[in-house]
């Protein structure tokens, strides 16, 4: 069991491991290949068993699937047990609940995002919509992260075959915390979504925007943290992904695949995340945030990792980016 | 001339170099070496005009130093130029007034900073100190951040001279804010300050104790972020390092020479950043923050960086770390 600790400094939280004893080395620089892979088809005796999957025939665990959705096998937190909260003198600790699941999105050996079809790629639009709604069901659960890692500097494992990640969390992070506070200020000062009013200053002033679909706007942000940086929000207003349609799936999933394209070709097959960026799990009385159906705006992020953060990033929370936003949408626009 | 731009939904503020036009490119992984270095004694003439120098002959900017405090070649922030804020549609702009050093820490090719000897690390801790009370006087200058990175991974330059950056920002960091914020909670709640309750925990808890000197108290935290994450704080209770006297200079000194080489030793030269955690520039009739002196303590963090973060840090502001910092003070503790 792991442990979820709050640095009462920084209201920040970190999920310990307290079983490992291993010194940490650098992780190995082999990848799995086709027929040792553990996530394609044939192999899946290898993973935990199957939590979710789209299959056109076979039983669960066996051939057949176009998806699936498993545990982590090595899960950072579990989804059994009691969720408990206890001081260590001044520190707050909480037990390590919650959930880890990893979804393969392919059952052929492919390694890039961009290069599954639009169908499929459909296929793990509608996934995570549906890991989002099954995962809010437990209150225990207080926030669904879903997200990709490509590529060894953007913490990628050495798994290649191209999945996403899913970590469900006792507690609202902090930054989750940070954007539904800037939210709900400029919502309760101007009465408007401060998403929707971003979306159409950038699509009139232009410089920073990619392209628009027509769900969806394309844009880098103006304070983009690293080179590169994408936004890509829905034009309708939305608190939360559980709510997204099918139409704006299928658009979404033809953004995602020329974006992601458009990246691999400007940068080289850059090490990038990708992170779906949704409300918290609302509880039943929740005069928390009572007015998160009207200020949020779900939106996903997605960041190229060429350069490394320095003491500068980790003293302050602070970026340096040395590529203006403005000047990487141009890119963008030119290559698409 | 750069612009500090804030993030409106997150209050994180990214400083942009909007002259730049190349897309990045991997860092070259070819370090400098003695006789080409420009930080190395002889080659003064390859560096802007030193700020600071401590000297025993020689005139600025020629051999004869001990240490030396230049610009940076490449500054992301500059001193000159009016600090004006404006807006651009909903967003926010400061220009990128600010400061950014290099404090050479030894006319000698040192590439490790344990390897300096401790009268010489006393120089470089005298030096933060005379910097940041300089800076100081520029109100301007908000908050003035001293770190060091080790090693590619922990975003080093080529340059392997050992050094230390410096910044002076226009802006309070949001990290800062948040320690600000955490400990002038507590002490409002308890009047003590939090820094001065974790160090006595720790010293009577003993798990995450590395040792103790006669000014300072070294652990690993409780909710460290890193593997072997180390936080150095000094036992006089004092908001701003302005006010290290030069007994704790001394002790420091030694403090973070068997630090940094254990470290290296535990964990083979690891990439690792030091940082400074100090307290803002105080406003003259400043109300914000009008306790600072009594809930503010400063201190050091020293972070190794071993993996590199992923999406889901990114994504949550949260941590995952797979060594326990308990386990972690015990291998520090055999190998002292």
């Amino acid at each position: 069991m792991s442990e979820v600790r709050r640095d009462i400094v920084t209201d920040t939280w970190v999920i310990i491991d307290t079983e490992n004893d291993r010194i940490p080395v650098p992780p190995p620089s082999d990848v799995t290949v086709s027929g040792d892979c553990p996530f394609c088809e044939g192999n899946e005796s290898r993973t935990p068993n199957e939590i979710y999957a789209v299959r056109s025939k076979g039983a669960a665990n066996s051939p057949g699937w176009q998806l699936r959705v498993v545990p982590n096998i090595n899960p950072i937190l579990r989804v059994e047990g009691e969720l408990q909260k206890h001081g260590v003198g001044v520190y707050d600790m909480v037990t390590g609940i919650g959930a880890n699941e990893v979804i393969v999105e392919t059952p052929e050996h492919i390694t890039n995002f961009f290069e599954l079809s639009e169908e499929q790629i459909a296929l793990v639009m509608r996934t995570y919509r549906q890991r989002i709604e099954d995962l809010h069901k437990d209150k225990r659960m207080r926030y669904i992260l879903i997200f990709k890692n490509h590529g060894p500097l953007a913490g990628a494992s050495t798994m290649v075959h191209t999945h996403s990640d899913l970590i469900a969390l006792p507690a609202t992070p902090v930054r989750v915390k940070q954007k539904l506070s800037g939210t709900q200020e400029y919502y309760s000062y101007k009465e408007r979504c401060l998403f929707c009013d971003i979306i159409q200053q950038e699509i009139e002033m232009g410089d920073r925007l990619i392209f628009q679909s027509e769900h969806f706007v394309v844009i880098t942000p103006y304070a983009s943290r690293f080179p590169f940086e994408i936004l890509i929000v829905p034009k309708r207003h939305a608190f939360s992904y559980k709510v997204i349609d099918e139409n704006e799936i299928k658009d979404l999933s033809r953004v995602l695949k020329v974006v992601c394209k458009t990246m691999f070709d400007i940068l080289h097959d850059p090490p990038f995340n990708l992170i779906l960026c949704d409300s918290p799990n609302l509880l039943p009385k929740a005069n928390y945030w009572a007015t998160i159906k009207s200020d949020f705006h779900w939106h996903i992020e997605i960041t190229p990792r060429l350069y490394r953060t320095t003491g500068f990033e980790l003293g302050t929370g602070f970026y340096i980016n040395h590529m203006a936003p403005e000047k990487a949408a141009g890119i963008f626009r030119e290559r698409l």
